[in-house]
């Protein structure tokens, strides 16, 4: 017994964590599966998903800026003579695509201060997709 | 059929990597499943877990060192004014908060040089969770 | 039902990314599973895989790049007094040992950018191997 389903989000800022939690929350919900685990993918080159804690919204803040510093925004990238989206598509890389979260008694096993946030690193962007696998 | 249990450590340092591996192994052990695989999910937003090789050690003391160069524990972060630890939040959700290993014949099929570390990055604490999921 | 194939590939540099998508379709499409996930795992210590963009091939070669520059391939490193590969075992925990993708319709639900790429740090090498999992 599988189920799936994907949503959409529009983003406003360039670079920006958007907490997608409570939409993850319903659809593992509207499952109804029990026992199992959820895979949250995101089907771009240059957004990403991770976890960690919204209790404070500065995390997100802190967490765009520090990664700016590791991968600069401009750093004479080749494919900046293309797109200039390379430091969104090395971002990307890094934090990953997915997270895989465990299942139990229809509930995400997430600890208390893990939240689900999708990482905008080339935005804004009117469509971005969020794809909830459930096993 | 699936299988699942956790286990709690008792980390000692600030920062701090300690191989889990054993623990893991034994879990599958007894877990009896034959063929599928092994989520290692970490509940925590300043802890998270990677694969490694512990047949040197001084791996971990390098790993983290590296780490504390990308991301400085102190760049006056917002989150700093409440909690201290925004370094380790984004650490966290960098090296992320889960490993999947496949299982064949009740074995994780782990690469010779392959470990299991936690990843304590806001410690000491008395009691980290790791959480492991056999499907 | 669960299917599984490992393949071997030779590296020609010390850093390199190397495509492997047009190889894990085939798995998938081998295994003949409709619905369902596959895990692409690697099982050494010093290497890694990503998703990201390779119509424009230059973002390998940023992503290299700037990896170099957040985790220099030199740097006093502990490890470096006996392998002289630490920078490549920092870089694969960062980077991750696994992607994993969901199936449906037989098909990798890959977002239109998304190619799977593996992860040298410490070629060349003649002999890499790539596991893939499908359940």
């Amino acid at each position: 017994m599988t189920f799936e389903k994907e949503f959409v989000i529009k983003t406003s800022a360039h670079q920006e964590l958007i907490d997608i939690t409570h939409e993850v929350k319903k659809i593992v919900h509207e499952s109804g599966i029990k026992d199992g685990f959820c895979i949250i993918f995101i089907p771009h080159a240059t957004a990403g998903v991770i976890l960690n804690e919204n209790a404070d919204p500065n995390i997100k803040i802190d967490f765009l800026n520090a990664l700016n510093k590791a991968i600069p925004e401009r750093a004479n990238y080749l494919h900046d003579n293309i797109d200039g989206n390379a430091a969104a598509h090395i971002k990307s890389s890094i934090v990953g695509p997915s997270v895989t979260i465990p299942i139990k008694n229809n509930q995400l096993l997430l600890g208390t201060w893990q939240d689900i946030m999708f990482c905008e690193f080339d935005g804004p962007r009117s469509s971005r997709k969020v794809t909830v696998h459930i096993y």
